[in-house]
């Protein structure tokens, strides 16, 4: 049924957009990746803090938060600054909550001594999957900044999990599709949001279908689509890192 | 497996606990109600508001937004009053913006008019499935609403579409558990919230796994309870409208 | 005088409304009631928590604090939510703060150790008289919690002291009338809260002539139909204590 | 009794400190007063706007507003600055309300057209009566910015009313005391706030017994004092005047 | 060429408006001073504090930190009251910044022992130059300041430096003038404030050219009228001390 | 003198760091630009918007205004995220003002139409100098939105004027540098920052003595060495452009 259905991009329907990633994008951060999925462009940082938030105290744990925010020109109409209206958006609050969860999923907290690593993902330019290559390239940037410490003999466990990826599908026009644009993910009946690990589990799923609902059967293949992107997303962070 | 597993309340993996939902809970608001899902009781207006924002004048459609808060004492220890910090936490901010995709899944906007329904869910004890139950009384609000506005001659159209209802799963010791209290939440290796429509379709799938990851059999198992739960509770919506 | 002047609810210029006072009506805080005032519903609870704000560090003696909100839908129109406008109105830091300088004449704090209690008062349905209605009851929730501060043996002394009630009087068409509903409040010429104890004496008086001033014999007359008013509320609280 | 209570000021227990009301104290505002009791000095200006807000929009009427603060050296100790805080203390918001509301008494808004009368009472040196010396000496400013309006030609009716004033007294060790400063406020047993008009009514009523009750018989002293201060300052205002 | 060049209010292009500062202005901080340039008034104050901010912690070393704000029935249009929009604007803080770098010019805080110095700088009248009158003035009030905490056996060492004053030069159609009020520096082709020391040396320097820019041999013109005007504050700041 | 001097990164006592400018950096907004000044990169863009302020409606004129903020992960030690904070720094309004100020210096509002410019300048990376690069970064973006406005027929007359560049100067251990890196502009006696146009003259100039005074000699001298580095940086600004 799909041979008749033509992605404005000419991409096939199961077909991630160009993944690069770039290591040491910038210097100051114990990691720094800038990672893009096509046009949506994010820094994604690492930081080190010492030290853990009060509810961590005395735990022998570290932590890792993480805070994703949108440049003000990253969108084709330029959105107003959240430090200058004094309020951060429900989304923005959404989605860095959702990037600190899946981040955790890729540290064992006990392995980190009293700790804390700040993610940041600020997104540069932005064409739809900005949460999801975000996911993706926070993994690499902690993948060095975790790296850092160990050299820096701050750590001395094994805090790296395997790889963390995420990738967005979504049913448009009925047809199931991989790594949503802008374009189709602003018209998508159903939007999706896998985050996976490299065994293949899901470390999240968030699927809404505010312009349709959607039945068993197209959530499996959803998935399938969505566990495509993934794989191929962990192995470019792989490549990234040369491991 | 399940025989040797016992909730703390007793109840079978896959039972809900006892849903009451009461109408007519206040007066002022066009629809009021107090669901109760076990300890939990939430209190969810539906309000009118002539006019409609900014994004939607001229389109001749309505619009529904919802909010979602705690009282202070709700929970087992006192919270902060979310106004007295000036600032509303991301937790807040994600579940007022499920609630309102949620229910704009119950209403056909094209039929409202120009008007904007707020929906406000008011956690008064907090035991577990704040946000469920908030969704599954809101739609009862929310009906109540749309038929003081028909009474009133506002809307000429249909407005409300069938019944949307909300239900947690998790996965506990291992187990596929329906309808959390906060007792297992606050220790679940895997959390999901389903929402579904009447004829069994998803709304919206959350599903996260920050203490442990998860397959697509135990997924499968999860929604399996989940669509058990709605079909209760829009059983329990059904009954408590008298449709 | 007063036989031709008729109260829109049929009242005797000098009668309360139906008074009401639900203990238990949560389970988490210490205390927890529901005052009714006619319409008018108020959740007042009392949490402890330990340790005092830092003015009353290391000087033996606890603290009480009280804060009042209405819900958005509690009025006939909804209003803004505080926490999302990111202020805190006046009038809403205004009652919180009354509640609690009546609070405080009803607690011996020498005797709390040093613990704080926090008094809430959430409004879920205004019809007037909220203020008063949040002290009567919150009277009723400190009883309560500082009975389960005993009974858990954290505080040795007696710090309870004989209930503090309040209401309100006003001048309607010139007619002096007791516990006023929304409808009479927002047209009165003179508007009175009084807060008195069970020995009768006062507490606080504030009385506003915003649409007419008032002379000593109306406010002779005033206070006579306040003093009859917390005679009554008082005898409320005593038996919804069973003292 | 009182011959053996001396104040440490040395006044009588019925004697206002010495009152000092400067007009024109600076120029760019249409009315501006110094206002002194005593050591308490408060810059009073009254300001016009053009237009109403939006609740006294076409209603042929005009608006008054107020707004109290504290310079944050004006206190023997210094105070955190509100602005940036970014926040405004409850006292702040009751204190411009109890300004704006006892102002309110002393003008015809339907003689004022639809303008706005803006007050602003700025507290340069704080040493207790800080809102009674506000009331008094923004009527003043009031006053002359009225009489700059209505020399403009932009108003055509007589919107102002007679004097409205304000003195503070209290019970200390037992006794009645008239005008309290800081010393004397901060340990009264009962603190009252009186606002009257020329012909002896009250405006406004505000008794506080946070650290002891009080009776009718007290009651009534209290208020003959404040009667005698408030005369006494409604004379000072006529003087200042030429009126 | 500036013969036929007369200002508004008459006085020489190198001439200061005439120059008042009055010490003890009010009683309660360590040093307060009412400065005024013309009809510009400014109230400033130095506040001692014990202990420092945490990035002085364990210095030795004392801080000196400023605010400045206008109040809002300074200027001829009254402005919002910073406070109540919950915002400071960004003119605000650049002057607090300023005021703060150019006092501390003025303190060797090595010798201050580890105590804050809080200068305030609030406005009461506005006519240009609040900037330049407020350093000018809150040197008086630190002098005073640091003379009450020595002759409190709080500083056993000697924190002042010699004089710190400051002024606003300008172009006007063309002609540099020296210290421009509200008329003039609104329409300023360029607009400096200089400040210095008694040894005539520069402590900032801050020139824009928003209306039109400017050449080196005007900037020499400007400073040199500068110069002038900071020695005749200086010498005013000295007979003020008594120095 | 300067002989026995060396700069911590071996250049030239008057030697500009190395300068890339990159247009089309991103390509959402009208004109995108990365600017490095070394280790320091900005991303600079312009983007249009209909309309005006308030203060400039129906003047016929255009506005243009900038917002300077660093990213979190900008700095060698992570700051905090303003948006997080709910509030802006004084530093971050301070810088954004002066690149505000400096970019209307280079265009004519008067041939813009009434159209809006918004500057946004973002810190990737910080190395000292982030004002500077920004306002050297930013005219290049301006003239290409400029063009694009042109292009796209929104703009009739010529707004572009001719460059405008700035460049940072400082006095380290007695010895005038141009183009400070964070090492030396942390521990620089005197801070310089001079905003340049085309034709050499100056558009602001900004020089503070914390750490020291200074005067008229080492005045000439600082402008000197920034005026070579304004030249160098026009040059580049003209060799980017292509002009």
């Amino acid at each position: 049924m799909t041979e008749t259905f033509t992605r404005a991009d000419g991409r096939a329907t199961d077909q991630m957009r160009t993944v690069k990633i770039t290591r040491g994008f910038t210097t100051n951060p114990a990691g720094s990746v800038l990672v893009e999925f096509g046009n949506t462009r994010v820094m994604c940082t690492a930081s080190i803090e010492f030290g853990v938030p009060r509810f961590k105290k005395d735990s022998g744990e570290g932590w890792l938060t993480a805070e994703y925010a949108m440049l003000p020109a990253a969108t084709h109409e330029r959105m107003p600054r959240e430090s200058m209206k004094g309020k951060v958006k429900g989304r923005t609050h959404e989605i860095s909550r959702l990037v600190g969860r899946s981040l955790r999923a890729a540290v064992d907290l006990s392995e980190l001594g009293e700790n804390t690593i700040n993610i940041d993902c600020d997104v540069l330019q932005a064409d739809g999957g900005t949460r999801t290559a975000s996911i993706t390239g926070a993994y690499v940037a902690l993948a060095d900044a975790i790296a850092a410490l160990k050299a820096a003999g701050v750590v001395p466990g094994e805090p790296l999990l395997p790889p963390v990826a995420a990738v967005s599908v979504g049913l448009i026009d009925g047809h199931v599709c991989l790594d949503l644009p802008y374009e189709e993910d602003s018209r998508a009946e159903v939007d999706m949001n896998v985050v996976m690990t490299d065994s293949g589990e899901f470390v999240e799923i968030q699927g809404t279908g505010e312009h349709n609902t959607f039945g068993r059967a197209q959530l499996g293949e959803l998935l399938d689509y969505a566990e495509k992107g993934c794989r191929e997303l962990i192995a470019a962070q792989k490549a990234a890192l040369g491991i």
